[in-house]
């Protein structure tokens, strides 16, 4: 069961010129729900980022096209099949569903972006999607957040979304956001989606600078197993329909408290895809302090985050000290000195001195370790940088859901 | 059990000028050997590489040192204990054992070369390594090979030795070699641990230059899970005893035809070790073709060697393609075109055009996946630079050894 989280769906704040509608259009064996349209009033701008995967799939390749050319007026998502590794096809494809769409809403093409999510490797159903598209239509709705969830999750065991009302700088602001994905990291799975709707009033070039920034700081600091998908996307957009001032400058108290509470939507749902992370019995964050550079605190943090001798002890909530020790070891630091280093598990001292810290109980490390919330603290003590990565354990199960997942 | 290794030693080769003893000097807590000493005759001499791991241990720290000052006289081997993250009490331990044995041989303490593999973080048990250290040097000997053997394994579950007469330049050279380590990657266990010892004539720059170059395309060149050890080291020792000329000119048929005799020894002791990974029931052979590079090469051979779920695909017999897509394009070389790529399992290929290759059937990838030793080939068609990684797959097993390791 996934670390911390529950099936339930918390209070969800509609966002003002965003509509959603969902339908189950046959792309998933199963039956459920698997196409989702979100609509957004005209006058709305997206900011968005993409996998780096250099086999990204089609709609990813078509959704960057578009976006350059012009505003979205509508996300058009399918789960069950991720249009990846499908070659010339699989572009016309997603350009195909964008015509359907736009045609449906009076609009371009290029003003509609694509994303799939699920399978690798076999063609879109082109006939299910036009089939399914005027239901999804028909049924959109500001309040048609929990039919979108529902439609754009996989092997997502719990549904991942966050809805808040803020103040920024006086004025209500809505902010509500929904993530799929179980950790990057399925099978054919092509995985990671979020999409965060805000109706606040902001400058493009803000709204862009506020995504990269939040991205970076969350759904590019979690990892389950290192693979990052061919689909992954992440998409922020403001309807422009709340009652304030434009946010245009990024010094502004307004930007700063806009930013702050985007940052914290982004974190906590990107917590959430670990949280669900395959077989997931533990949630770990691997902070580094005392860095050097932003990339050697994160050289560190990914070693200990991803090695599987460390994720195997978590499950086994051994206080293994000796495998985080040699995960930071072999990070690559240049003139890494071992003996100014310090390892923490929860807040005990494991490692000083070059070795395991002289007043450290095997004890005190199990009581920590019993936990299923872990924080592991490597002190650099070298510079003032600071970086957290988030992960979870590496279980039998994870074996498991990736040994049988075809079978 | 090991993929394609037995319990058999091969038939070893003594090579004159080398006297191997070893004892049980309780180190390891099963009674087995676990004190190895390798006494060479004057006038041999000795190439070493060492881990690259910041947090590497005391004796490689020692051995690193001594050899910069001096040819080695003897090597002095335990197991059962890796003075690991021992801090300055460790250094000092790895010295004592070198003075030991140095007053024993009658040569200096920075003859020696110490060699530690076991738990990481235990203070060295000096008692024991002292009063078995007689016992060790009472029956060395040149046919000494096999308990040496034992006396190096830790976790182990076959012993891994390679020896043969070949001849260069028309004389008898014996080259005979041994190797421990189950993967890099035991729980506590400070691993990887490679002795070849060859009766040739060389000079001692081109030793050296014979072990780097073999290293870097043997042991260098396997995986298990990315976590490289603290102690890995590997020796390389000619006792000169040869009747032969010396070979000193790198371009002579006599030192190409050595060389390519230590690649293949060092070649095969390195496959031996992902042979006996942790939890393997497979063999995979990544071959990446036609690259730039051989670093992009290399990058994109170990983002599919260690992506799990390549390694579960495999251990579950899954010809599971896109995995292996997903793997290539995330290892991050420039403007790779995936239209370009074509990817190969067996002889079969399973990916071309951007997707699935328009002629495979799962038929024929599952007929490939079967066997136990599997290749996958990768051509990226914009280069002429080849790199081959061996790895295992990744099971239930890796993960029962490494999360039940101490419990």
């Amino acid at each position: 069961m996934p670390v911390g989280l529950s099936n339930e769906l918390p209070q969800i704040h509609p966002v003002a010129g965003a509509y959603l509608g969902a339908t189950a259009a046959k792309i998933k064996k199963n039956g459920k729900t698997d196409l989702v349209v979100i609509e957004f009033v005209e006058g709305s701008i997206t900011a968005a980022t993409f996998t780096t995967n250099a086999c990204c799939a089609a709609p990813v390749t078509v959704a960057k096209q578009h976006l350059a050319k012009t505003q979205p007026r509508a996300l058009l998502i399918n789960s069950g099949n991720a249009n990846a590794a499908t070659g010339e096809p699989g572009l016309v494809n997603a350009r195909q569903t964008c015509a359907w769409l736009a045609a449906e809403l009076g609009c371009q093409p290029e003003q509609i972006l694509p994303f799939s999510t699920g399978v690798i490797g076999e063609p879109l159903p082109m006939q299910k999607i036009q089939a399914g598209l005027p239901d999804a239509l028909a049924n959109r709705k500001v309040d048609g957040w929990a039919q979108a969830m529902a439609g754009i999750m996989t092997t997502d065991i719990v549904p991942k979304m966050v809805s808040r009302v803020v103040k920024v700088d006086g004025h209500d602001v809505t902010i509500t956001g929904m993530a799929k994905g179980s950790g990057m990291i399925h099978p054919n799975m092509a995985t990671m989606l979020g999409y965060v709707v805000t109706d606040a009033k902001i400058s493009q070039s803000l709204l862009e600078q506020c995504l990269k920034q939040a991205v970076k700081k969350s759904f590019n600091r979690i990892t389950v197993d290192g693979d990052t998908s061919t689909n992954d996307a992440c998409t922020l957009t403001a309807t422009q329909q709340a009652d304030m001032p434009t946010i245009t400058d990024e010094n502004s108290p307004a930007y700063q408290q806009f930013k702050a509470e985007i940052d914290d939507v982004m974190t906590i749902l990107a917590q959430m895809i670990v949280r669900d992370g395959e077989g997931a019995t533990k949630f770990i964050a691997v902070e580094v302090n005392g860095g050097q550079t932003e990339e050697e605190c994160l050289k560190v943090a990914h070693a200990v985050a991803l090695s599987p001798l460390v994720k195997t002890a978590m499950f086994a909530s051994d206080p293994n000290w000796g495998r985080i020790l040699a995960a930071v070891g072999r990070a690559g630091l240049v003139d890494l000195d071992i003996n100014k280093l310090q390892i923490y598990l929860g807040g005990v001292c494991i490692v000083r001195d070059g070795g395991r810290a002289a007043d450290y109980t095997e004890d005190q490390g199990q009581k920590v370790m019993k936990n299923e919330e872990i924080e592991v603290r490597i002190e650099l003590n070298r510079g003032a940088v600071s970086e957290t990565v988030w992960t979870c354990d590496f279980s039998y199960d994870y074996v498991k859901i990736n040994a049988e997942y075809r079978s």
